[in-house]
């Protein structure tokens, strides 16, 4: 596996892979990788002549008061599983060489970020979205992949994808759970033993949510409630929110129809987690 | 010259191009070509394999107040003068396939857009830097050619070129001007006989103000003073802005020295014309 660590050195890569004409597929990540990032380099494996990994931990997309600092740095670890994954090329850039002191560009998405983790985390998406252009601008892929965990995020790049008209596909990959359910996160080292027992139960309560929509339940209002009142009542933990909506939109549904989309985040002390369950409502029981 | 109006069909000659390996000049304009156009047309031509233009009156750079639907619309002799250029390839694009109803991503750059035109007409340069950036990385030219009559508008898109890492070169062409001094503008064609007489006063002035530099004067303030009453005194135009700036960022300097730009906006009813002029300050003559 070769590493680079500057932007001419792949640029040069890429360029030369060109005349190749096989594909790349690209997992960008924020290293600390896990069981997730693992099933993201083995889609891209499995369906690419090159694979491209890269870490970056892009201060952008933290807030002032958020984790940048003490966000898990576990590179040779990182490094270990891309070899045994099969990963081609690691990218592990320099800060100063993708944002060098004059750096004044930004690329937002309006209407996707206006909710959820854009509204908790204002700096989150912008962040997110111009590295990410300039991760796939510096690649040009024919396949960067994604974890749903972060199911804004996933909708958010595709948009910017087509917007941009960026000729590559965004492939979204589910999302890894343990055991009981807590879906793997960088961050979940950093919850003490009551937290990670508590942790789960936003997988939990929110599959429950999605079993009352099974159920026959329609009423976006009372669906969200229950899964509030489950929340408060079996963690330690703070909500941020709970979202019922148009897996296609992330606007809040009233009435539940279609591909509905939960989301949640809570809060354990310092660690923030987020999840989400995409739940399609039968058809015959549509209003 | 072909001719092409689809994405997809662009998207398949610039794959099919990247075999051939060959140099592609890129000239994005609005239509309405005038010899400043040529001129950027002429200098792809020169330096590149193909050349490739582009014709869309962008709305995203247009404000509401402004000249959107009136902007000269001219496309025969557009064409025209492509085929005279030896264009290869002449693309024009459909507004609905470049805003599709649900396009919601921006690109901006900042602190070179805080002032001079990006204080005038705020929403100018989001709408400048989405559209070329998206036209940019549509076409990934070697070189893509910019007037500097729209000197501002240059040092931005350098300045995205490089944020984004798009593996290209910006390249600034110089003014062309009628033989009064009048830049070459598709909205020149709106002056009345009156007006038209008087355009050229700005560029004048402005050199009024280079040779003062030149002269010894090292005060912004006297200088830009001097621009004003000048410009008041012969021509019935309101000036919009009169700026004595460093060259590469663009804020105003108290205290000439290093490469200096002299910036001008004026309207004439509804025409609003920009000109600039570069000066030099001798070294010996630095404070």
């Amino acid at each position: 596996m070769q590493i680079i660590h500057s932007i001419r050195a792949l640029q040069d890569w890429r360029r030369h892979h060109q005349l190749k004409r096989g594909t790349i597929g690209f997992v960008p990540t924020l290293g600390a990788l896990h069981e997730g990032h693992r099933s993201l380099l083995q889609q891209a494996r499995k369906t690419n002549d090159s694979v491209v990994a890269s870490i970056f931990v892009n201060p952008l997309q933290f807030g002032p008061s958020e984790d940048f600092h003490s966000y898990p740095r576990t590179l040779a670890a990182d490094q270990a599983m891309c070899d045994q994954e099969g990963v081609d090329l690691l990218f592990i850039p320099k800060r100063n060489e993708l944002y060098p002191t004059d750096f004044q560009t930004s690329v937002s998405v309006s209407l996707l970020t206006a909710r959820w983790e854009g509204e908790s985390r204002p700096q989150h998406f912008p962040g997110v979205t111009t590295i990410v252009t300039k991760l796939l601008i510096l690649l040009q892929p024919d396949h960067a992949f994604f974890g749903q965990k972060d199911y804004q995020q996933f909708l958010v790049i595709k948009q910017l994808v087509k917007d941009l008209n960026l000729a590559m596909r965004i492939v979204g990959c589910p999302t890894i759970r343990e055991a009981d359910g807590l879906a793997f996160s960088s961050r979940n080292r950093y919850l003490t033993t009551g937290q990670r027992s508590e942790a789960a139960r936003l997988y939990q309560t929110l599959r429950h949510g999605g079993q009352l929509i099974r159920q026959g339940q329609r009423q976006g209002r009372v669906i969200k409630k229950a899964i509030f009142t489950r929340l408060t009542r079996t963690t330690s933990g703070t909500i941020d929110y709970i979202g019922i909506c148009n897996s296609r939109t992330l606007e809040p549904l009233a009435t539940i129809t279609g591909q509905v989309t939960l989301l949640g985040a809570i809060r354990f002390g310092k660690v923030r987690l987020i999840d989400n369950l995409r739940v399609r409502v039968p058809r015959g029981s549509d209003p």
